[in-house]
């Protein structure tokens, strides 16, 4: 036990408590930078991380920032805090064991996670069982642990109902936004399904960026399920709720790297579907030379790996492997996709088909899936809730509940023809960089930037043919973009 | 390219350029935490990492630690500073190709030592890293580029003496501080010796405790050269020196996990004797049940490797394997070493003969391996500088050439005697719990603190007989130590 006089650093940390002292401090006190201690002001306490800085403090005191300052209730003049070592959380050694290559089982696997959503954990620490997870790969029991884990120490919605359908798709199809049109078709059937959805980190728009534009999508678990249980479904933003948080924190040290571990990868999906209570599941794996699954021969083991971890899960799956080979729909960024799936809604004859069709098939296996409709007849019950408008109405009901955000529908004000600089048939189109020009042009921060397609794989077009159109909401941006776009980099016509 | 309005936090960081925005502006601005962004004003500009918190700035505001205010020379009241993301050093993907169980190149090893050394890689990249290293390991051509990275991104001793000799301890023998014999007597027999040495991290003491007991060991690399050539060597803290830099940093993330991936222990221990220029090399690798290495056949491959890697370097390697299953001497801690280590250099009849020994042995074989001795003839000749007192007298001029802290030679004041609880022989002494006592009793801080042994493995012991002695500097830091004391848990009496 030492002791040490508070200096107050009048910053807020935010996520954990951390202490400063100077070097020779440390040195007398054999402090390490990032070692834990156990901090104490009279009856107050807390277990701090060691930062080492001559900055901050001089021979003898202990800098403390503002949460930990306030945590111990020191008051300004106080001479001294007592300081010793404290014990290391046993999730390290069990972070150690995964790393060398051993099992983990549920009770290690849910200590780890719990402490990782207790903010126990440092980020080298935390980065240690990314590697280990990568390196050495997680087995399907592991999995299902690390599944059941996430769901434990995060927040749920619980729901009465017997049959609670979600659907996931793996990504990396530019305009792919299938749930605005599926999730209503579902819900249009009498299907409760309780859709959270993630953000765009490196595409042009995810499903939350896109409903966005009509609804709010920051909800709470409260209003959330008092939405599905009144409108029967919601499309929002996963992370206002509290699911699977342990997920957001393994994903913040995976990025750096960007790391994919598979189990990890598979538990953080299934994971919000747990969380969500949903026991019937549909994943969509796109594959194709530019998506994250490069071939169908690829896709098929990972199928298997889903259907084995949620059916261990207790789930009913279904997993298909869709053509990722191109961007479906035409719009790519949160307006374009938005008016295209609206078109779909709305049963306008001018709706892109291929997002009308990936919608109602998604759906219709769904609708199997769930027992609502009989095995063949899923797709016929789908396009019923389309042609009837039903699946249109449940969709502004859905806006209604979740708050009406009257954005207009307009593309960004400042476009841009891309044409083909020769004729011939389209084989090939990178939807790598369809996405990148996307994201350049401004989408999803600016709503209405992106790009809409003109000309598809097997399209015949001449010199001078639109291939596609740049939107942006400023000249600067749209100018910005146009440096960068080579339509022989993204459309190979032949 | 955006536009923030700089806020000034009056903290300094020390190590890195840190911003802060809020979630809301981060959300805007497309930013994630740890983004690497290019943020400047006017002509000045850094690279810096983002951090995002809610406390310390408003929308629209991006918080500049002071480090970052200065490098920018922001002024308060300036309206803006302009940001766009930074490229991911190209380490990192070489960082990931280790991961991936890629062997790495002279190039690709050095671009990321330099990037660590110049701080350009976050503790999570950097973890990877040492992830990687440790779980597929590092291979000879590695390991030998790992060195000569560490060592060209780092300060250097040049000299121009033939024959540089140095000597390192793997460790983890309580009381064996030979290198305070040993230095002196190589120096004494005309031979260059450029000691750097370690603080004790969780042992004890480490060399550089001990010899501060006698002489000021924070000298810079100038001090350190001017030393080596007019007394023919030295004992000093490495730290004080810029040696090996790149060590540090990577000590730093393995430490939370305690990990020695055997390629990094390799090149860390090289690197610092290639960078004091040292040719010839002895390597002390003890052996017992509670030290690093658990036994001859553990030794073995780890000889062979330092053998390879050293010559691969161009240096002359001896590696020897000693007995560690007991401590050596009798004193555990700063001051209680110096005391055997002077009594070995005084010809004191009582001092220590396993230290005495074991520090002629060492000696004998570096003078050997770098030519002063004919083969056979080391030992006689380090005995000769022993006994003329010349080994005396040459630790006497490092003491005064590096600074006299004439401290006290005497024991912590308060004592107590540890007794054996049964009659019959030492089988087993427990280094691992004798150090830890000689710590929880004040040392290395204490430089007073610690034990004496008086028993050893073999010896005949009666009920009663004194075992060891515990010394502190306060009654409170031995009451608490005698607190956790338990003679069987450290000795076995059959």
């Amino acid at each position: 036990m030492f002791y040490l006089k508070p200096k107050k650093i009048d910053i807020t940390v935010g996520n954990r408590y951390v202490i400063v002292v100077n070097e020779k401090t440390a040195h007398h006190m054999d402090l390490h930078a990032a070692d834990r201690i156990f901090i104490k002001n009279g009856q107050n306490h807390a277990i701090a991380i060691v930062d080492i800085s001559n900055h901050e403090t001089k021979d003898g005191e202990i800098g403390l920032y503002l949460d930990t300052w306030n945590k111990l209730q020191v008051i300004r003049g106080d001479k001294r805090v007592s300081i010793e070592m404290a014990q290391k959380p046993e999730s390290v050694i069990y972070i150690r064991e995964k790393l060398d290559g051993k099992k983990l089982d549920a009770v290690k696997m849910n200590k780890i996670i719990e402490d990782v959503v207790k903010q126990k954990l440092s980020d080298v620490e935390l980065t240690y069982f990314v590697s280990g997870c990568y390196v050495n790969g997680l087995d399907d029991k592991e999995t299902v642990e690390l599944t059941k884990a996430i769901v434990k120490n995060g927040g749920k919605l619980s729901f009465k109902n017997k049959v609670v359908l979600d659907k996931h798709c793996i990504g990396g199809v530019p305009g792919n936004r299938t749930t605005l049109i599926t999730v209503p078709i579902c819900a249009a059937a009498g299907v409760l399904i309780p859709k959270t959805s993630s953000r765009a980190i490196t595409s042009p728009a995810g499903t939350a960026d896109t409903m966005e534009v009509l609804a709010n999508v920051h909800n709470d678990a409260a209003k959330l399920t008092k939405i599905a249980n009144k409108v029967g479904g919601f499309i929002s933003w996963g992370g206002g709720v509290d699911l699977a948080a342990a997920d957001d924190y393994m994903i913040k040290v995976r990025n750096p790297l960007s790391l994919d571990p598979q189990g990890m990868l598979l538990a953080s999906i299934l994971a919000k579907k747990h969380s969500v209570s949903a026991n019937c599941v549909v994943i969509d794996i796109p594959y194709g030379p530019d998506v994250k699954v490069g071939s169908i021969a690829a896709a098929q083991p990972l199928k298997k790996r889903f259907e084995k971890i949620a059916t261990m899960l207790g789930m009913k799956i279904k997993v298909v492997l869709t053509d990722g080979k191109q961007p479906i729909g035409r719009g790519v960024g949160p307006i374009l996709e938005c008016i295209d799936c609206l078109q779909v809604l709305n049963n306008d004859p001018n709706a892109p088909k291929d997002l009308r069709t990936k919608a109602i098939y998604i759906a219709g296996i769904a609708l199997e899936l769930c027992g609502k409709a009989k095995k063949g007849q899923g797709e016929k019950l789908a396009e019923e809730m389309l042609k009837s408008g039903k699946a249109a109405k449940k969709l502004q009901e859905m806006i209604d509940a979740q708050g009406r955000t009257n954005i207009p529908l307009t593309p960004g004000k400042f476009s841009y023809d891309v044409k083909a600089t020769k004729n011939g048939t389209v084989k090939y189109i990178n939807n790598k960089v369809i996405s990148r020009y996307a994201r350049m042009a401004g989408a999803p921060i600016n709503m209405g930037a992106g790009l809409t397609m003109n000309k598809y794989i097997g399209d015949k077009v001449k010199k001078g043919d639109v291939l596609f159109t740049l939107y942006a909401e400023s000249a600067g941006r749209l100018a910005d973009t146009l440096e960068s776009v080579i339509p022989d980099q993204c459309y190979k016509i032949a």
